[in-house]
């Protein structure tokens, strides 16, 4: 019963097997060689048009590399205030950008919205130099908080940020589980709504470390290439990640894999609502449960054997946090949640909550 | 005939065998894992000591983020002008000290010696701002020109630096190689010759990504951990570099894997250096032959399947660079090398050689 | 009539007039002239201590360079979010520290407490590498806000941040016009109350480019010396700015001014504090009144010749900001502020209040 | 008898003055006072074209942004590796660029020529991200021996650089004294040699602190006011450094000066010339004289009063050194540098070679 992170998780077995087949023979290092060459023209075919790929080996890089792409000095990217980028990478985001300023805003649900986006860049107008400049807004899709942005959401945002000459990076390390969420395309879900950056996580869906880059702009690609081998995310046997992402891309398994996570992290989340001291925090639309409920149950369900993460109230907004002895948890599913893994823990939730 | 790089083979089947077993179960992630814990005793069983490891994702991130660890505001980094820190990292080193200069100084076969370190230490006293401080010396262990520093030799070097109040940098993605080539300990060729940190690959000897960073002062590491997750190098998924250290140490087979690319590399060497027409730029100490020859006899070899680079003579020291007419080409072997491809590669050049 | 900012005036007479005694002659560049040492010898004679003294250029390096002698990888400065170095420095902190974050929080009237500061470092309780680390508290004296701690209240915040293993940092970009205001001597206001790092600024209170670091641990020095020089703050012709000191020390001439600035503020503010139609943002305590009143009075101010600054409300704590059709004004008075303007713009101010 | 370095001296007269007139009434900050405006049309005059101005507050900080505004990810700057930036600045041009890389290269008497250049730059070719790649030249002028480049040697070189791609830079900290080395305008000897842009140092030719990067392409102008502000480098009151450009520029103070401080180094040179026992290192054709002479010499013109430093010989191409017994040493020559003390020196030199 492993509800604490989909990175709790190793790689599935088609992913596995795509690694295995890969070891053998000889083969260009950094990127030369062939494998890793065709699946950047599967990333032009999921994507429907050219893109520049890049491999990293974290989703921390991929964001922290992302963003240095777009900012220049004086820089300041605007993200939600429970943003990875702003509150779980360490100031990567600040050392690779060489001293980029995160700006964080609220939102509900873990989600920011146009008009928060819009006045956070007015107040930049007129540009002064001691302020700095906008130069990104970042959203995170699936959010922290387990919601969805809607394509047409993300239109609206892209369009605050382009009109300003700011750039829309998408921080997609569970782009997979918001597409099952969708039901959109990965076009649709990204430049066709605006994103011009894209780190493209397969980590948590399914791979052991299979982190992307994915430009849309591909004339970028020269500058992407120097500025990722200066900080050591060059991997010199580039055909592991690519192989990881053949296993990934074959036959849909990675549509596969979100499409099982979510309906997990859905059936958890329906009977936490439907049960009496107990509430959801956020809707459940990917493959995290945000619930609230006295701490007495977290002590019985991991007594049951069950594991999952407190969550720190303080990230929240005015009026999400818990009440007197209750406590926010967060439950995470992955590909590799068991239908059983699930049942047992609701079982066990049931007992719980009503001793 | 592949002899272009040990970063063209895959992973080894032990290895690989090792990260398909890790592949079920749910465990904690960045590094809290049995596995994790359990390879970081086996790094100190192997060094016979306590020591600090961290994984992370590249060889240019080991040596990175080991100079990060050293260098303060004004730092300097003495290392020799061919390495691999100096003229294949494109400025990372540069880039994770936040602006640390590397000072590079010549030196026969490949390696520094203590009399150019001393003196290139002197050049700083008295100490002044403008100068910047040296703070460490990084060799390269098997050096870039596959020649192999003694125990002897890191402990001159490391006394120098020392009494200076520099640190010791090893760079050890061929290090193993070394260790085979010397027939010495691990903790023999590090730190009880002096080395301060070490740069540790197995991806050139039979990993897929397995590199680390073994200090040896474990003091450091709080300071150190911080510093590798703001580079984006803590891997979630730790297991995935961890099963591939088990495999590695498993029965020594680290070990076999270089004696194995070592004696390939000889073999190579040997028939080189007694063929009239071609001869050895460097001893063949490691798993790399330098070696000279005409320039049409790469192209025959090549015409034949053989797979190597031409090294560039402009790094080369005074005297040792090739005649009107020769190329200067660099063979590598690794683990996965055949014998029979060894058999016939030198087939093929002895007829290149006499046409 | 400007009260646009203490950056508009030019330097004083006594300060114009060290200078310019200071021109013949030769003497040892950067900072090892007699003129420097003495200066040095002044400050701790002012702060009753040993203290190591770094002169900078500006403001902006002062803070960032006093930052960067604290932060360590993932390190975090807590700060006010109206604070200088998070809105009006472009990044510099950030730059200079290599990525370091600035975190802000909240506070009424431009002022830091400590059960925020508390609360803000609680949240990074127990210690994780994904979320970075507190290593500073900075606070601005006197404030953004025109307002000013008390040492009593510096040190609670003091104690607050070294229980937790945080230095102290003070922005005293105006700490004149606060030991004025709070008429306490140097050393009280900052180190007897815990301060660990000054940003010492005299540019605003009568120099023209004279910015000094103060650190009262003297151990930093050396460190702070390679980082002064490695950030282009290493001024050659150091008697310049030790000239201005000399001046700016001499016979309390900075505490002169301090107080005749903090003065005509006072007066500006208690005419604006009584009349209809008018009101004060924050209490004049310094040398900076925040008012809000009637756009259309600005306007009339302005047609009479008076320059101030609208002030965003963007930046403004909820219940600050100015109603429909008000304007949030800045007046900034200093030492070169002449009475009789302060008199003229009073009585402009009671007829475009009741025009 | 001081001849340490030209940072030696004071501001001029009329510098001083025109400092002191900037000191009265009230001005906008930020360089966005007339005084400033009208400097920065002064500066177009004197570069007969449209430039963008930026003030800093050091020749280290002028370089260091100066390359900044030129290198990307991976950029390398080919260097003389006697130049200031290479071993005099501490890593600030490394720390300014996030990394950038100095490849050093020799050159006889301080200076680089077209075909080490070329050579240099064709290392890199084919691209690899591994290596970084050449995106700037840097040029001292004079040089850091004292020596000039003609406007065609700049030519020749700028052709080198531009047909790769690469930028000029030129570290004018001595440019006055260039100019009146060559007899040609400001505008031959940089952007019409294709210099792109240029650090214009006037503090070591009459000012306190007056330094500017002057970009021949003002495109690059707001990017650049970003990354001065972001490096603490925006001086607020602004027309403290305009105000000693206004003396500096005023009837050519700012030649008669260099004219005055070249004509004392001939005077020097050219008696150390003809002197047997001792021996002029490089020809003296600014404001630097190196000579070779017995240390015994050295020690009896200080016991005179003379002050001048030593120069190491290590960083001296092959065959310029000294021989045993021998020093190097530097005199500096400046406006301040008097004749009485010139025939002083002369004097005493006279007597101590011939004791």
């Amino acid at each position: 019963m492993h509800f604490s992170s989909d990175n709790w998780a190793g790689a599935s077995p088609i992913v596995a097997n795509a690694l295995a087949n890969a070891g053998n023979g000889f083969h260009p290092a950094y990127g030369a060689d062939d494998l890793s060459r065709r699946i950047t023209d599967r990333f032009c075919e999921v994507f429907e048009r050219d893109v520049a790929v890049f491999f990293v080996a974290t989703g921390t890089a991929a964001n922290s590399l992302a963003l240095a792409s777009i900012l220049k000095p004086g820089g300041i990217v605007l993200a939600h205030h429970q943003s990875h980028i702003a509150v779980d990478e360490c100031g990567a985001p600040e050392f690779f950008t060489g001293g980029g300023k995160l700006v964080t805003l609220p939102g509900a649900r873990g989600k920011l919205d146009a008009a928060t986006v819009a006045a956070a860049i007015a107040r930049y107008q007129p540009p002064a130099v001691h302020h700095g400049r906008p130069m990104a807004v970042s959203l995170t899709q699936a959010s922290e908080a387990g919601t969805v942005y809607t394509p047409a959401e993300v239109a609206t945002i892209a369009g605050v940020a382009h009109k300003a000459g700011l750039k829309l990076h998408m921080d997609g390390a569970r782009f997979a589980n918001a597409l099952a969420a969708l039901n959109v395309s990965p076009a649709e879900a990204s430049w066709r709504s605006g994103v011009d950056v894209l780190s493209f996580g397969a980590t948590k869906n399914g791979c052991w470390c299979a982190e992307a880059v994915v430009l849309f702009d591909p004339r970028g690609a020269e500058e992407f290439g120097y500025a990722r081998k200066r900080s050591g995310q060059l991997i010199s046997k580039s055909r592991f990640v690519a192989a990881q992402f053949e296993g990934y891309f074959e036959k849909g398994h990675w549509m596969d894999n979100a499409i099982h996570a979510n309906h997990m992290a859905t059936r958890l989340g329906s009977v936490i609502d439907e049960t009496p001291g107990a509430r959801l925090l956020f809707p459940v639309e990917a493959n995290e449960v945000f619930a609230i409920w006295p701490s007495a149950v977290s002590a019985r369900l991991r007594a049951r054997g069950a594991t999952f993460y407190d969550w720190p109230a303080s990230g929240l907004e005015p009026g999400e946090g818990p009440g007197e002895g209750e406590t926010v948890v967060r439950l995470v599913t992955s590909y590799a949640t068991r239908l059983s893994d699930v049942a047992a823990f609701i079982e066990a939730f049931g007992e719980a909550v009503r001793p």
